[in-house]
């Protein structure tokens, strides 16, 4: 077992001493105070502010450009204000605040109250308080009452941040003091809704429980059975054995420190990492081999809409970035529970609603993987084999909106390709149903259990500078060629490259295995006089159902294309827009793209859409194995050859497998090593 | 590091004494000895006969089905007839014959010689005697000198398998005496054409090299670069640290021997493991906690089209398990090279030409791997996260056809989950072109290289028994309702099942989230009262793009459709058909599916196609990185809820991951462990 010692020594840590903040470093403890004072000395001195959000003001690109260039290439830096941006209400009000701090010049630039419509997320202040509120209504608690409940068992609300519409659940009578018993198994009718302003429960709804909307009223409640999900209460499987993943030389990356920010350096990729209230994670500046990829990577928005068309259901549609925060709903992760191998973790500061520092431990995990073999090939006249194996950086965070998980990560590996992996997981969010009742918009997943189905459609926005900042968007098609004598035999086909002329939403076309490029058309690749370019892989799913009059359909501005193609224009980075609580629509990509821009060689914006149609099955409950969904990013014609020829071969030496059984045919362990690459290379390994 | 001593020692591997040899087991070295002595009895003592597979016949279900069930439930076990199916050639002739011989009555059941059109794969030993014929030829050898090759430089001939086309490569002159040195980088524009039965070259053709159909008789060799793959040959990227996979205790998996078959048990599975020259590895009687999921399942065949439409490119088109075989092609696998952990390897006998057995070492290697978070769950209130890993065992085979490699593998997961994983790798297959040309069909690689446009179509073959042997298929689809008062926003949508009631080919539909689900209506799930089924997750792809009327089309009988679905037959097992060697067409599924059974709660088989249009990179060359395409099999409404919330809780403790640097704010890593699974469930993980 190799020990904390020798890998912590084997990870270089380097903490630069540049006195300068990285224009592009998370705000600092000591940055937040200094924009919440500025922000403060406007008001009265008892003004009580509710702060919602206090992050970095990222710079113009047109002065981070000239900047991370200059950092690049070892030049002079130029210099760059820093910025902090913050919204806040005053407490108790819906007055809803936009401020924009200057710490340079010490300076308030900007702060006005936001119009109508505009709503921040909620906090994790407010949803704890909303639930009190809802549990301890008189009128709430009077009906509950007519439930006949067994004592201890209610449990709190599971928080609908568009509504306030507060569903209760309640915990298992026969375990009421476990507090991690799953309330989601015990639904119940009753549906408080609270008004944000006064903080009162303005209406009691019931939920309808049967197959159309007819709502009775509380009913006497009926003994349910449990379904529990935490370990001591299950009669966990036996049979499996360790397995560890050991890297008795440490890791192979190196982490350089600066401030708030982490520059990471692994097999020929650099690149910096970000982390934000919003976004979470944010990759920037990052390069391979030297050669510009992209200028920022990040999860951008996410619409979760449901499919019960019934009050109170319809308006269920979150936004779980923009409604909560991928940031600041980062789990705190957990060595030996969360990844395996030499981990190592960053965290991050945000701010809480008083707009004081919050620590944020572990919020982003880094770690190398085994990604399986990487390329291989048998010379069959030799029999020599040459195989390398495909080691993954993995750069992950785990968040947790309410009752669903979501596990993130980035993934770069030696052959130039950058992944970006989305496990789904956690909790279904339940209702009530009644016995013997099946509705075709969800499933049963337990008695009395009603799983209603939902999309999961993710956002993933990426600001590509493949071989500089110019780009363009085009896709390749392949194309059966007609029946001639040119080919004869109607089997013949060729691609067909289409440039994306203006901003817009474009989709997939399977049938034409249609395939869209970022590509650099001023940089062309030495061998074969093609553009440089990296090509997107995504899975095929199902766009937004809801139709396009909907709210659903005019708040999530991205659910109804594959990709969204923009011209950059600062400050548009959420695809469903700043203020996606009770959004109108009309703030994101699809208005951007509305404007037409010419995209052709420009600095070019790319939303990628991904998404599953959840149907819901009894296996999802009491929490759904991991649905993974994965797009990536890979070179075409941007290197000479496979960039990943010069990984070392794949050898026992280096791998130090162990070989189980006397059956193996191919002599002792030790017999095969001889130190050199020939280990996998010396027998015929194919009998042609 | 673990020994091999102590997983050795874990793995327990126990041979069963039983006298009688499974019907499912593939033939000893004995019986292939046997049946072949019972065939050439048949004929006079001086006949030469070339021996093409020599293989298990498998009983019909009707009798191999009574039998799994006796043996699972520990009933007497009825007698069932061993028999072997054989192919052979009169050598030196094109008479090609089957035989199916008896080997309990020491009887020839049937010996016929095949009609016209139906050919025999190419075996090891006619690819190595065609490589001589064609560069030995005399008329070969007059056009390579007018090329004026370097000395020394010439190599062998890559073949094509349906026209023994030979195409001819150079080896790097600077490096002639390397056999390993990579000769698709070097390719000549002369052809030979070989017939099989006399054996002479009975054409040279000469290949295209421009934009058009003109071929240009032999031209002086022009000094080429060279494009090695063999790591000596490169500069090797340095800074890789050993990443191992240790398993101190052994693996958890246990393997039953039973004569020349495998049953594999490990975390409620239970599986035999076949293998045979064609299909390679087989599952057979796949079973999950007792319950009946799958009686067979093996790749079925495969199909790579290329897309030049000019002579005699238009011909190629090859069928790498009816044209060669991917038992036969097998890598023999090696320790520490192809998989990372304890590893058990898995052996077959086959037969060479002369009908003598052929031993096969490792051509099958079984090993657990980690397949990230399995599920996971935080408490925002309690802070308390539950968290599992989702450990897969990996049934993996590789296989080398020429230029191309397959990395083939069935995973099993604790969430009753089966997925099939194939890693497309190797070499492209290239021709010459000329300098500054460009095609539409195809790349260019390398200096006066072109890799051309090809598909590659796979097709698996599964034979279901969910929870019984009588199932139907239905699929899902996820669509809009229609406005109204009971949808007055539009947002609502719902799921419809469809049933297919005949044999046919079916397609996937995204855009309605069409899912296919083979389904045991007889069974229905406790919970829910829904009928307890399986689904299938496969990846979008462009079918097959030569036109209907084509050989291609004709020949490649899966590859025009996401599924096919028949009733099952006794030896209806290949896709294609039985000889895909220069085949017509009309012997495969295609044909089978067109019977129109009925095939609701049948004795239902399904053939899922997945695959690639493969449109070459340069950083494809000189290996390609993995293009990794996987399926799954999903449970939906088969158990009572998630099948792996038993797993044991991830813990430090178990997984022993180690801390790097000291930036890491959770203490030491013994501080974390306190033994139980609580180490990942102690602080609040979420800042709500």
């Amino acid at each position: 077992m190799a020990t904390e010692n020798i890998s912590s020594a084997s990870l270089p840590v380097r903490t630069t001493k540049q006195s300068i903040i990285h224009p592009l470093a998370p705000i600092s403890a000591n940055e937040i105070e200094g924009a919440v004072a500025i922000i403060k000395f406007q008001w009265p001195t008892d003004t009580d502010l509710h702060f919602k959000a206090i992050t970095l003001q990222e710079p113009a690109k047109a002065e981070a450009v000239p900047y991370i260039e200059a950092e690049f290439h070892g030049a002079d830096l130029p210099h760059i204000d820093r910025r902090v941006f913050c919204t806040y209400y005053l407490r108790q009000t819906d007055k809803f605040h936009e401020a924009v701090v200057n710490l340079t010049t010490q300076a308030l630039e900007y702060n006005v109250r936001l119009g109508p419509n505009q709503h921040a997320p909620l906090d994790g202040q407010e949803i704890l308080e909303f639930e009190k509120i809802a549990i301890e209504d008189p009128k709430v608690q009077e009906e509950l009452k007519e439930l006949q409940l067994p004592e201890g068992s209610s449990d709190g609300v599971d928080d609908d941040r568009r509504m306030l519409q507060a569903f209760l659940y309640m915990r298992d009578p026969a375990n009421a003091g476990e507090a991690d018993s799953n309330h989601y198994a015990l639904p119940l009718s009753i549906s408080p809704v609270i008004c944000t302003d006064t903080k009162e429960v303005i209406r009691i709804d019931h939920l309808p429980t049967g197959k159309d909307s007819t709502v009775t009223g509380p009913r006497l409640w009926q003994q349910r059975p449990a379904n529990e999900y935490i370990p001591e209460l299950q009669e966990l499987r036996t049979g499996l054995k360790p397995l560890n993943v050991v890297q008795p030389e440490g890791a192979s990356f190196s982490i350089t420190e600066q401030g708030t920010s982490n520059v990471v350096e692994w097999q020929k990729w650099q690149f910096r990492v970000g982390f934000n209230q919003r976004e979470g994670m944010v990759i920037y500046d990052c390069r391979y081999d030297g050669r510009n990829l992209f200028y920022r990577m990040a999860l951008s928005d996410m619409n979760i809409p449901y499919a019960d068309p019934r009050q109170p259901f319809l308006r269920k549609s979150a936004f779980d970035l923009g409604d909560a925060g991928a940031g600041i709903m980062a789990n705190d992760l957990k060595l030996g529970c969360d990844c395996l191998g030499s981990i190592h973790y960053l965290s991050a500061t945000l701010a809480d609603d008083k707009g004081n520092p919050l620590d944020m431990p572990n919020v982003v995990c880094i770690h190398e993987q085994d990604g399986g073999i990487g390329w291989k090939h048998t010379n069959f006249r030799t029999g020599r084999a040459a195989v390398v194996r495909n080691r993954e950086l993995v750069v992950q965070s785990i968040i947790t909106v309410a009752n669903y998980e979501y596990i993130m990560a980035f993934m770069f590996n030696q052959a130039g390709e950058v992944g970006y992996e989305v496990r789904a997981t956690g909790i279904l969010s339940t209702q009530p149903i009644d016995d013997g009742v099946e509705v075709p918009w969800g499933t049963v997943v337990h008695p009395g259990v009603l799983a209603t189905h939902h999309q999961h459609i993710f956002s993933l926005r990426v600001d590509p500078m493949i071989d500089g900042y110019e780009n363009r968007l085009v896709y390749d098609e392949a194309l059966p060629m007609p029946r001639s004598d040119f080919n004869p035999h109607g089997t013949g086909y060729y691609t067909q490259e289409t440039v994306v002329e203006t901003s817009g939403g474009y989709d997939l076309d399977f049938d034409k295995n249609r395939t869209f490029k970022i590509q650099n058309s001023a940089v062309k690749n030495p061998i074969n006089g093609k553009p440089v370019a990296y090509k997107i892989h995504a899975p095929a799913f199902q766009k937004m159902l809801a139709d396009t009059e909907s709210f659903n359909y005019k708040r999530a501005e991205f659910a109804d294309k594959n990709i969204y193609a923009v011209k950059y224009r600062d400050d548009e980075l959420y695809a469903g827009g700043k203020y996606t609580n009770q959004s109108r629509g009309g703030s994101g990509v699809r208005s951007w793209a509305a404007r037409k821009d010419s995209i052709v060689d420009e600095d070019l914006v790319l939303f990628l859409q991904f998404g599953i149609n959840h149907i819901p099955r009894i296996e999802d409950f009491p929490i759904m194995p991991c649905e993974i969904i994965k797009i990536s990013m890979k070179p075409v014609n941007f290197f000479e050859r496979n960039p990943a020829i010069d990984v070392p071969p794949s050898t026992q030496a280096f791998n130090k497998s162990v070989q189980l059984s006397e059956q193996h045919r191919q002599g002792t362990v030790e017999g095969d090593v001889n130190g050199s690459g020939d280990v996998c290379c010396t027998t015929t390994s194919s009998k042609l």
